[in-house]
């Protein structure tokens, strides 16, 4: 059962998932403590995650708890088939491969739902979103799932919002030890990455500019700074304008900020941040990405149409020289995709462990507290999230106090809350 | 009309005054804009602040755009004379002067309260306390009030609670302009400056423990680190544990703290944070002392009743020689109390100017909306909000963006959402 | 002997002296370390230095050791009188009070020469010159002289120069452990220290504008960062420019920083940083001030002159009102003084422990080889500096290790050197 | 005439090469300014530099003046083969191709000298000792030569401390312009994106251990931190180790290091760093590398030898699980080399162009002054490195001031000079 590119890649997959599960010791952490147990004995569990190394502990993680595992990628493009394989000869059902089409992709989202699932691992809610609209899998018995995105959640919303959602959905995506980490650290961090390994260009002394001051943005501000760059940040929200400009940030406008900078990344999950207007104010030689949401943020489109040559002088990295401004030429990063993800390798494990470490737990609280649920979004249980933390720190050799009592109920005074 | 101590000190409170005021450029651009149009005119506001250089600008503000200010300290110890008698001079009925028994100060509260206000502004909800406990005030006609700080803001949910708040509040500890800066930076500038006023010494190369990583340790560890120091956090919370090491931070409990730690700062808002057992373990010349809650972080206590010698080095820094122990001397800033405080001058005018911004545009919101509004405690509008954030960066000269369009509701990857 | 003051102040000026010992522990550990032999017995030592608690360490350890004392201040205004009490009633002949005239200050150097000392401590080479210019100290035995200063140095130089310099002088400017240190950590703090002092306001987000990138102009550009400015530097050298903009800060021409700054601080040793041109294309609120030499940077004369009103708004700040402008107003920190001097405490403690253990070493090596030193200006033997960079770390409870063997004499690559 | 690996790369070259070219401002700047007079019409250029992108812009711009180009390569192992074919392909001699064996090496070289140079550009005095001691070249008629290195610096003075050396060399590597940036923000850049593409771990939150604190060792250590890193370092140098304790990091000897550490970058150009003890104390996870000198810093054939198992986990990164200790695991970045050169691409071009424009300048100063220059190792002529260093400026579009006048030759204070 299932399909892959390659069985024969498995050893190669085997590697790296070893050594992904070296950098993922909460997750290990959980397994190692349950597995004899085997507290996921009879259960089936229907995966739509993107099929990485991180992925394959997870997936691996919950065999070990006993559970049977289908998977098909979240994600048309990035499966890692040597990884594909190696699960597939661990005994997973996988029907994933990089490059498929759009009708493969449904293809293979629909024989994961075939194997009837108890438990959704869900990215992008692809999953139940199927099982509810499909009516073939009206009958499905699903008793919850997982969902790892921002997206996923609000698709779950909606569902739940219409009355439509049949069982309890746990949002991984909300836990603190997701949200408050992996776009601030991980995305900061990798996008940098992406930015070295597309341009190979000093970042110190550079002007940076940085547009929208989220939690990818304070991210990718902070490291760039952390490299010596001078950064600029665009925003639109006042609040978080002053907030960037109280940790020390030149703000500006993008019309201003386009004259002055030599490198421009996008982080806003708007879309028209960069547009035909700000690339004819560029100077010539700057370097142009996206590390916020698909390839939506800089005009790409425009910049290869309106240049009179276009050729990838990097990988990663393609010279448009445009039409007009006397050859003015901008460096696209990765054809203006998600910079962390195109030009580099995405989060690092150390991130996806603590989001896959709240994957398992709400999968094993989902498996146990079966029929006593209610349907609709739910929270990561906070003792979970804690869990998890606390898992991380310990992992790292690092101890901390225990909570001390709160102090007396007496009044604050301006300046003295903590 | 009024109490001071002095008035023979207006001219010294118009400077200081005057000086603040030039600092508070978002304030008086709101009094600037409104003055012609006299919009308190005929409203007669009661404060209770403490009585600084910075509120008499919101009081001042506030006459100029027509009120009638009658006004009592929020704190017993820490009014400015001299900027009390401007305010007297300048029209306002002031009842407040520093070193005030506690008998003094609810008697100022009730003189205010027996001006028949129709808005009262809050700190540490004072005066809607007195206003809802006291039967002789039970005719007060109050349209509205404001509250400055959570405690207030605590104790008039649990009015709320029991459904006895009778007018609405607004609760502008919570604003963001408000929430996401003062302790952060102002705490953790004054804090570092509260510091180096009591001891004088090297800040680099110092190992300095921050206890507590909420807004204030994060504002206090960055300032700390800004400066060269070898910045420890302790945190009971693994979540937050977790953001401080990744933010860079060595992260342990206070027993192993206490051992290496050269420089002591609490910011739990919890008490017993550094006990006599960490005392024990501190090294001979460990400087300590507190940025959090009142003087409760410490146990001062313990350290004065256990020491064979407390002498002050210099002006908010005693040398406490332990009885046992070879003679190791700690040496406490201001006693245990808010070093921000304590040891300086509290928060920079700055800051005052977004918290009291939001004031005068909530009050205004009270008086425009008289019997409009809901009883009940009830958020900044998110509008006054933004115009404060706004207000700030155009005085710093700083222009932004216009908000685009979102991005399509498409999906969301690991790595991608901002 | 000797004219302080005021002797009944020595009580507070022994706290004082106490505090400072307990924070210097290097030159302490010599003095424990060598007082049972007491090496110099039998020597007295000249001093010219400021006479603060710092400097009464060294005098008092040069007595533990065997000296005798005798000592006029470095400077006409800053002696501590309390301290000069202190140092009298220990024994030492202490002509020093603060506020001294120029006849004053030349009769105390005589009075210093005039008791025969062995060894001259100098700041400035005042002593020095006086013993060389002076035909009345022709026959004074110096035996030889410590210098603390650049200044100092340079006219030591030009003595030598000459062929005219009668004595070894080692020069502890130049140590290590003073040059890396003093002006970039001592006086990088003490100025931010010096401007919070005197300003109270909130740093971050103000645009701070550091004139120079000099050792004492990348401890405040750095110190002002870490506190959350914006800030930007000039420069008139390429190289340095060059390393300030590699190091993320902005780079730009005093007349375009002018228009922008917040927030002046002139590190340049240069005359004339900050002229009527740029203070003319201030803004108004503008805060400027020097850290650099004396107080020639900021053309302060030009602004006192030309401004219709000039008050003082704290300590340490005057607001003045230009003529012209339409009424800017400009803030000057301690009247273009120094302000780490003049609005706070000159440098740390830690710091002058370090200058101090090379001037008591340099001292002892002085006194041990009587004699056999050459005429003329000196390093401080590297095995000293070396030493008090030791007992600097182990005081700090901080081990490091041997030195290893050096790597082989093969050829180093672009990029492979260290 | 040459011999290089594939003409047929040229093409791919020549894309290189061009996108180098765009980023080496400096040295582009100067071959605009002057091809139309053709300053080195009639110069022959003996080159032995590494063949890269980078040195193929020196090449073809001095070709560009009128030079006559010969080269081989610096390095035997790191030629890029299609830039050597551009290179080729434009007229060069050009003698190089990756993965020479040192007899190639050797006969490279010699081809290059049989070309009659008149100036040799040198990277670790290559072609100079050949010259000097292969009686073959002993009738050259060289004018003069640069050299890039430390070490070729070193084996030029020793010849010309024997009285040996013929003609001027210029120390490029001394310039400013190389000296205060290479190292530092070359190698401490491209240091953390050897160990990115190695590794792809998250840097925030893992305790880095830096040895060394030379130039390398600080922009390592920096960089480090700017990405959230927890950094240790090591020093056996005292001043040094305060240095470092002062900027704000935990020093402590290796064998403490050791067993708190999850990554290691050796910077100390010394043997024997990392060895077998230290290795024994390491915790198992650790990943090990240089960034130093050669592959002498890490203990790696003790490492490899002392392996049940050594497996390639990723490029760059091999796991090494020890005997003992219980399947202990060290991951090795690069097999012990430099990383920064082994795992990535070396130094950014924004470096090289400063080093280069040295190179092209002094090249330039040689051919122009023939005769007039006495033997020995030369400094850059300070001119020459400030105009470098505005080059670099200008193109950053950075203005900057003239130089303002010095101060008066009064008195510093302590605390008072720059």
């Amino acid at each position: 059962m299932g399909r892959i590119r390659d069985p024969g890649m498995a050893g190669r997959g085997e590697v790296s998932h070893g050594w992904a599960r070296s950098r993922m010791p909460v997750l290990g952490g959980i397994v190692r403590r349950l597995k004899g147990s085997r507290p996921l004995r009879g259960v089936t569990l229907g995966f739509c995650l993107q099929v990485t190394k991180e992925t394959s502990v997870l997936m691996a993680g919950a065999q070990e708890l006993g559970a049977s595992v289908a998977a098909s990628s979240g994600n048309p493009l990035t499966t890692q088939d040597d990884v594909a394989a190696f699960l597939a000869s661990a005994g997973a059902d996988v029907y994933a491969w990089s490059g498929q089409t759009a009708g493969e992709f449904g293809w293979c989202a629909r024989r994961v739902l075939g194997r009837d699932p108890d438990i959704l691992v869900d990215d992008g809610a692809e999953l139940s979103v199927l099982a509810h609209t499909d009516p073939g899998f009206a009958g499905l018995g699903v008793v919850g799932a997982t969902e790892e995105t921002t997206t996923g959640v609000s698709r779950l919303r909606a569902l739940q919002g219409r009355g439509a959602l049949r069982y309890p959905v746990i949002a991984v995506n909300d836990a603190d030890t997701k949200r408050l980490f992996d776009n601030r650290h991980g995305t900061g961090q990798s996008t940098v990455d992406g930015y070295l390994r597309a341009s190979g260009l000093l970042v110190a002394s550079k002007r940076v500019v940085v547009a929208g001051y989220g939690m990818v943005g304070r991210g990718v501000a902070s490291r760039c700074r952390g490299m010596g760059a001078r950064v600029a940040v665009t925003e639109a929200d006042p609040a978080r304008a002053l907030e960037a400009c109280m940790d020390g940030f030149d703000v500006m406008p993008m019309r201003e900020a386009a004259r002055v900078g030599d490198v421009f990344i996008t982080c806003t999950g708007m879309r028209d941040v960069i547009t035909r207007e700000h690339i004819g104010l560029m100077r010539s030689g700057s370097i142009v990405g996206n590390a916020g949401h698909f390839d939506v943020e800089v005009d790409a489109g425009y910049l290869l149409r309106e240049s009179r040559s276009v050729r990838q002088v990097r990988p990663g990295l393609d010279e448009c020289v445009l039409r007009g401004g006397g050859g003015k030429r901008i460096y696209l990063v990765s054809k203006g995709r998600v910079a962390n993800l195109a030009a580099t390798e995405g989060h690092p494990p150390e991130m996806m462990d603590l989001s896959f470490a709240n994957q398992l737990l709400s999968i094993l609280h989902l498996a146990g507290n079966r029929g006593r649920m209610p349907r609709g979004v739910l929270p990561v249980p906070r003792g979970l999230d804690r869990m998890v933390a606390s898992g991380a720190l310990s992992s790292a050799g690092i101890r901390i106090d225990v909570p001390p009592a709160p102090a007396p109920g007496a009044r604050g005074r301006a300046g003295s809350a903590p």
